[in-house]
């Protein structure tokens, strides 16, 4: 019983791989997850078992593909960042989408009873969908990653001001609306703090500034000569990256991953963790 | 905070609909499942619990996208194939394959326990990816499942030789390679025959055809007119799916989704079951 | 001087193939020909010179792409379709529409003085755009060239009442735009037969119906078995071209590449001519 | 005769829209030349005439596209160069090439009489297909020309020689193949200087390094401050043309589109003419 009769079926699958020396984005969304909020009673305006799920499970992926650069985080969705020079999967989108959503899946169920351990989950099970994008330049992932943290913030100071003239205004739903409709940013600081004695700004991070994931080495001084060099770095890709030292990797597999809550959009984080951007692991701090 | 600076970077996300009209198969694959295999010691040539919980995984997927119209699996791999009518996720290729490949996933981690009772999971975890496939004619759907369920049993027979080689017959893995280079189906029969009494005819139908995952209606005889009119309806798509009556959701909502382990290479599957090609859902059993 | 280390450059060459087993269509419109009918001072509603000019530059797009079995034109737009079973140029889209596109542009601008031999052509020149588009089915093919076909029908009756209003009528462009306005197809015929004799029945066919290219055979009775064989053949594609043996081939060399203006909405057109679409080269006629 | 019955077939046209921010190449090759060059009897190893031809063609094409930033050419194809700030057709792959392909086959047709006197055209014509690629980076996009412009230096060394030894030395083709093969380029250089008395580096630059077309402003001093704030305007991309003003419009109608013939693998072409790459026009010189 060959096979040969049917293989000819094979053609009609299409390439998809995505541009050389871009870097690659691929956002999780959380499927439903409206539903799944009422379903498991998540804390309003932010669960912060939920978030710290959601924070593990991306760690697990950063872990598992070395490939990813950074991931960033807010609510029920997670961006990931492949290095540019990145070739893995020969950057076929379906294969780095459905490795990367699966992987994150995978973790999310796993570690679930960790962080609601009072709430087994139930089906229909939570889930995650996906994409890739393609960004050409360093300016434009900043771009992307900065849109992601600015929704956040306003994501979130919405919601604690909304969640506010709820749980402490007595407001119901549409009342609370209808007193958002139309407001500014100092309108909603103004409500928090004048009627809730709220001061936003000492909100925890986690919540205003979302999740960083990424590979810790030491810090570097942004006036020192690496910077410069590392910068330098960016203007041209290393080539794809097999020709990596085994160094490289052993560096890397060292480095603690970490979940912190900082500014992404100002250049300071990225200036003092050069190796974000060039893919060129750092130095491993010492007590590790 | 506006955000309006950096909402450029959506114009980086290029549509990846996929050709209307065409069935869409998204096929999974369980990742590195070799080490999976060895990792939680998987009985050799087929583990029974693991393609169960592969099934129970797929009845999930299938329960929780109506659209599918039918599913196939062998092994650690899984296809499942949307009707050609089918415009959900306007048929946009990350976000289909994603939502199969995380339901999946979702479903096989939390499923794991009940079949593997003794052997809990630790990371990392299982996890697959995915790709999705467009078939313009009923024909090539049909050969690509054909090409897959062959697959199946050319692998089986040969890990069923291969193995009883090595479990009843004594040699290590490269006596057995070497025993079964070049050998023809019939030789693989006539080893396990002569060798060690096995009639391969006997082999668990589920390892020998895999499983096929559908929505169980009343059988149709292949004969009548039903079946005529069923498959003039392939002739020509009716159009997208929302014209479909809530009639049909309710009747799809009631059907049982069952795993079998049938020939789909041939016609009298196929015939008798016309729901599964036609999109209409055919007459729910009375018993149940 | 090698050229290795630039070589890298093509692996931005990303491939675009277009799904296998489909019908591609690759439709050309005329760029900017508003102007360029201004500019060649082209006749209102209607320039015959023009409409010829298209269709011999469209019979030498099918004599030299032997792989396209019909083309449909109407204005400035033709549109060429290549069989679902045609592997030109690996099915590459680029390549298609370039080379159909190039051909079109290359005998227009030929053939343009035998067309208008008083008015020379000058820069900038008359060309054309065009894009593939892959239909499925026989049926959704068919429902894209009724589509173009309808199209000339309403725009053809628009503008033979819209130019008749200013020509015969002594209307301005406002005028005649006003009173059509909301008009239905019954009222402008009613227009120009009570207010200019015209008969719009009697119009040129070449107007009404646009123009086929195609290679012309013997006519085949639509009753007949062989129909009914051809029609059979539809069902699933025999594979790739090159298996065609070089009879056909032959045959359709020999084979007399004809414009017609006929109705191919309707299924007697197709009936009559199987080889459009089995794409089987039918009888040459022996006056031929 | 409403067509909103069929109006449905538009849902198979899918998108192809470029990665914004990226460089684009069209790059066009002419079919089947080698069966041109016979018919026509084209100088070996270069007809002077028929690169006038490609180039007149070329520079129409920049004349007719404004986004067209540079272009350059070899034997029969040409690459033409769209800045990566451009938003022509949105950026639509199959526009984009089918229209640069048309205006230059277009122009070569017309164009043919004025360079071959006496050789008239006859069908079937020439013509070109063509593709599209992006180019992220300016290094890929000089390594992209720098990558053509090298392989115009080695076939035209090889070819000079070939048909030195073939015209001049009385071989034969494959007695010339056999004395080339394996040759370096100083084998070569010798062939040449010992046996014929050319020396290569006296041969035209049209041969030895290709056509280069461009607008042309006043040079610029590649020490001078300019420079370095065009270079920095290349970090990042001033977003879509539209903002351009209209005095871009206005300098970049009246600069004159030249033909060059010089070396651009090396900076200073680019240092001199900075505005190739930060896409604002530069100062048009004074004579002009």
């Amino acid at each position: 019983m060959a096979n040969s009769k049917y293989e000819y079926v094979r053609n009609f699958e299409l390439p998809d791989s995505l541009l050389p020396n871009t870097w690659i984005v691929v956002r999780i969304d959380g499927r439903a997850f409206t539903k799944m909020c009422a379903k498991y009673s998540f804390t309003k305006p932010n669960d912060r078992r939920a978030l710290d799920l959601m924070n593990a499970a991306a760690k697990a992926v950063v872990a598992e593909l070395p490939e990813i650069t950074i991931g960033y985080g807010i609510s029920d969705e997670y961006s990931f960042v492949f290095h540019k020079s990145c070739n893995l999967f020969e950057r076929r989108a379906s294969k780095l989408v459905s490795t990367v959503v699966s992987t994150f899946t995978a973790n999310y169920v796993y570690s679930w009873s960790a962080h609601f351990p009072d709430t087994p989950l139930s089906p229909p099970l939570p889930s995650f969908d996906g994409r890739a994008v393609c960004y050409p330049s360093v300016q434009n992932l900043r771009d992307y990653l900065s849109w992601r943290q600015v929704d956040c913030h306003i994501n979130n100071l919405y919601n604690t001001t909304f969640w506010s003239l709820i749980q402490l205004g007595g407001m119901d739903n549409k009342e609370a609306e209808k007193a958002l409709a139309g407001s500014l940013a100092a309108d909603k600081n103004e409500i928090l703090f004048s009627r809730f004695s709220i001061n936003y700004n000492n909100e925890p991070d986690i919540y205003k500034k979302g999740s960083v994931v990424f590979r810790d080495y030491e810090l570097v001084d942004p006036d020192s000569h690496q910077v410069a060099v590392a910068m330098d770095a960016l203007a041209e890709p290393v080539q794809q990256s097999k020709s990596q030292s085994e160094g490289d990797k052993k560096r890397r597999a060292k480095a603690k991953i970490v979940v912190q809550h900082l500014d992404i959009i100002k250049d300071d984080f990225w200036n003092r963790r050069p190796w974000i951007l060039s893919n060129k692991p750092g130095k491993v701090p010492k007590e590790m």
